[in-house]
């Protein structure tokens, strides 16, 4: 029967094909003991069998579609599946013990973990840990009856259905068929929605309970333009969602031929759209987007992909590709965000009560100097390749900022001493996402080059409710007329300063958001790749001269994000009109 | 030998005398088997008797010293440990199971603990597994040859030491020897700080260190008016704090003098000084320290002293007791305050990354409208019995207010329908604490009949650091000027549209604040008891028309919390020569 479920439109879209659970299956089992043992060690080598077979067709068909390279991670699965050393521990463990072989499993496997995780500094063993951990959950899965998902072995089209799609569960989906994502849980700035428009896949999270209401093969409607996921669609819903998408897909052409023009009005004014990436892979998308700069080079992902701290060398590396791959357009780096949601394994810090007001980025940094030092010396000997803006996020004191802009002098000295070449164009700049430093905006932009308004924590610290909170979406408002006074104030204190604004949170990309920021006078746009042409071919439908009062109405006449919304919408009316 | 720990000062006066370390020892034991079981068992009993012979001494000193009523639980205790059915299942444990005292007690006392608390509908059975475990430690202690300190028993004058002091470990003090607190942890807002000040004691928080470098019975100096702990101080410094401790009492008679005094400035203008309370136990100190209003009443204790919810009734009476205490001034009752760090053990609420910024006050009330509605019937109820505001915690926007106030309204109407009397002075009033409501003040000013500014929370997510967090205690800036212009923004907000604005923070007592409040208008001071008298005496201080432009500079000139001390700093040293 059809069901309508109604989610968050995170990721533009419209696809239809059958529905792919990627939801892991209860493995617990209860330790037995038992009589007939030569009936459980056949029972064990069954089950042993059965995984050997899947795992050969799964390496077979991602061979195929995603590659040699990645098909690997199997040929080592099998290895372990044929080691006499792991499944005959096991088989003894049954025999020996006299317990059942889910049991025996269990045990053996933890012990080969623990021996291989305990080699910290052989990167090697360490992967071989995660391999028993997954071989031993598929001996596992057949033992007790139960489907694992195989991600990697998808052959045909299919919207992967999920709670929450982690960055690893990404990593393991072949994208090649898959079609969209639709979530139970999440928002706009959460992980799946992110991967979601880096990939150009349509997207709808937090339908709370989409894995529940769906089966395996299950034809689903995945409309990421309004938010609406349809299981078991009727003919006509179908034909429908065709068009619908069709329709899309001939806008999404027509926003393709913008990508060489520039960003300008209707009235000619002119302004920066810009990308965020998170590592030089993603700069193809930057190219094929027309992108005018990147905004915001989110520096973690460097430490977070990494199973140590990047050398300084590795980091200089890194920064110049993208630099020099700009040709001469401007590249933001922020140094990093670690803290809060952000954790490395190998860097053990405290846990905190409340991670989100804890010591994280630019706080981190100022407490571990000499890690912090290395990134400055990495993006400094990186400026000589092109036109580098340096950011500092989470700044919430001039005395903060003055720290870190004398510890980048410092490094700075010392490389000229040493004949090191540096950027004429290096420009250093903060973050504003702190409400302390939004409100005092007029003193900051004294003292730095550029401001960029990272909007997903200035909403989030505004209305003191956590992003991540499921419970508290409704208080996720960029719209709320509070927020947008805080984001006006800044903009105005750059320009009275003569430096420029630009907005690289999620708002930036945002249709309702838009005209607001370019009624405030925003310079750069910085957002997700894909949004890019989309802004773009907006920002034509608008003469600044029909804004000018826009912001102070969304400011101080609007009460509520409601009105805002609603303002918004009537102006789209009338210029589509 | 001599050591000085600076710490910062939490609560006024100065101390000297000996440490009481209120420090639980490592109570950790490894289980093992017993061939001597008879000498085992004999090692047990030897525990169990001097435990007993402890217990007595200590509810002889209790009932001496705090009376028949608070020496009640030793009694309690005694039963236990004479007991049969649970002495002699530890003796047959270690018998049959042949295992060391220390196993056996804490099977057994584990099991009994359990028993008694899943008879959940039966407060009694529930106190007794608190018995239960406390006895058990004191037995666990002497096995393991360690010493447990005991507060209820100390009959001389000492200065506790503690890691940090929660709500029960200053429950369990006899405070008539207590002299002052030094903890490791904590600043001017933990639990310790409010309470040492409630109890009119001196105290030192957040020293890092002093229970690692203090020993029991070590002289201390507890210097709680600059922040300062000193360990084995010299006959010197014994006789220069005696004098500086002198000086601060007899400062102290000269403010006891303006109990029945008005708050006014030198120039004559009034303001209201109020008092915070937590439980209507709270009034004689209001009453002895002369506050002209209670300016915020926490009712989230009347829930956290319960092993229930509080019905209507009890809620009715505790509010109208302070009520009428207050002999017609008003009293601001705040409604619960319940999530954040605030917890109860009847209530499983969801575990939440985040806390403090997660569905706490207002948030969750109106989650949990049954709840939220008999709290405000008892509100509504009590109104008719003096001066009373209500006033909803953590508003963030204009629909949670509204909808706050649409539900206080259909309970009066009901009420008033079934001939309920409800007070003619009834106000109704938020706090400002979320930035958001700040920024918008001048909207929400139009909709309530008063603000109470809550600077502990307006300052952790204005800063976007929690307060609680000791490696950023340096972000906790009440003098920063973002804070300051959100607070000149609330009162001229208020002003603007004819209602009275307070500030029920700890910032509203700290002596460099409260030139800037004062320049400010802000019309109504809200703190703990005990520094009424000091602000009421600071206020004659000052004429209002030389404050004019303090309030300007700080928010405006200033760009960090340190210059904003030094101008208050200079100021008063301009006004006491």
């Amino acid at each position: 029967m059809t069901k309508t479920l109604k989610g968050i439109a995170a990721s533009d879209g419209i696809a239809i094909a059958p529905a792919y659970l990627l939801v892991e299956p209860d493995l617990s089992f209860l330790k037995s003991s038992v009589d007939d043992v030569e009936a459980e060690v056949a029972r064990y080598k069954d089950a042993i069998k059965t995984s050997t077979t899947e795992v050969e067709k799964i390496r077979d068909v991602a061979k195929k579609s995603l590659g040699e390279e990645e098909s690997q991670v199997f040929e080592a699965h099998l290895m372990i599946l044929n080691d006499p050393e792991f499944t005959g521990a096991i088989e003894n463990e049954i025999k020996d013990s006299k317990i059942n072989a889910e049991a025996a499993l269990d045990e053996t496997a933890q012990k080969f973990i623990q021996i291989f995780e305990s080699m910290t500094d052989n990167p090697y063993m360490q992967e071989r840990a995660a391999d028993v951990r997954d071989v031993s959950k598929r001996i596992m899965a057949h033992l007790l009856g139960k489907e694992l998902p195989n991600p990697a072995s998808i052959d045909h089209e299919v919207i992967v259905v999920a709670h929450d799609l982690t960055p690893s569960d990404t990593a393991q989906l072949n994208k090649k068929y898959v079609k969209g994502f639709i979530t139970d849980i999440g928002g706009r700035t959460a992980h799946s929605a992110i991967m979601a428009r880096s990939l150009e896949l349509p997207a709808v999270v937090g339908t709370d309970s989409i894995t529940k209401d769906v089966k395996n093969g299950d034809m689903l409607i995945d409309d990421g333009l309004d938010g609406v996921a349809i299981i078991d669609p009727s003919d006509d819903q179908v034909a429908d969602y065709k068009k619908k998408g069709e329709a899309f897909l001939k806008q999404k052409a027509e926003w393709k031929k913008l990508k060489d023009e520039p960003s300008v009005t209707a009235d000619g004014k002119q302004f920066t759209i810009a990308a965020n990436i998170g590592t030089p892979n993603d700069m193809p998308g930057v190219h094929e987007n027309g992108a005018e700069a990147v905004g915001l080079y989110r520096t973690e992902f460097l430490y977070m992909d990494s199973s140590n701290f990047p050398t300084e060398d590795d980091q200089f590396e890194a920064y110049k590709k993208v630099i020099e791959g700009m040709n001469g357009k401007q590249v933001i780096i922020r140094t990093m965000d670690i803290g809060g949601d952000k954790h490395l394994d190998y860097w053990d810090l405290p846990d905190e009560m409340n991670p989100f007001l804890g010591v994280r980025a630019i706080r981190l940094s100022l407490k571990n100097e000499k890690i912090f030092r290395t990134q400055l010396r990495a993006l400094l000997r990186a400026s000589a390749y092109g036109k580098l803006g340096i950011m500092f996020p989470m700044i919430g004191t001039l005395a903060e900022l003055r720290q870190a802009k004398a510890i980048l002098n410092d490094e700075k000295q010392k490389l000229v001493e040493k004949g090191v070449k540096i950027g004429d164009d290096l420009q250093v700049g903060m973050m504003i996402e702190v409400p302390a430093a939004a409100v005092l905006a007029d003193q900051f932009a004294k003292e730095v080059d550029f401001f960029s308004i990272g909007t997903n924590d200035l909403i989030q610290y505004t209305m003191a409710a956590d992003r991540g909170n499921d419970n508290l979406s409704y208080l996720y408002q960029p719209y709320n007329p509070s927020v947008l006074r805080l984001i006006k104030h800044t903009i105005d204190s750059a320009h009275e300063n003569g430096i420029w604004c630009g907005m690289c949170g999620e708002a930036a990309g945002d249709n309702t958001m838009f005209p607001i920021l370019l009624s405030m006078g925003l310079d750069e746009y910085s957002m997700s790749a894909t949004s890019i042409l989309r802004i773009r071919s907006l920002m034509k439908k608008f003469d600044t001269k029909d804004l000018k009062e826009l912001a102070n109405e969304a400011c101080f006449v609007s009460e509520t994000a409601e009105e805002n919304e609603k303002l918004v919408n009537d102006l789209m009316k009338k210029i589509d009109k």
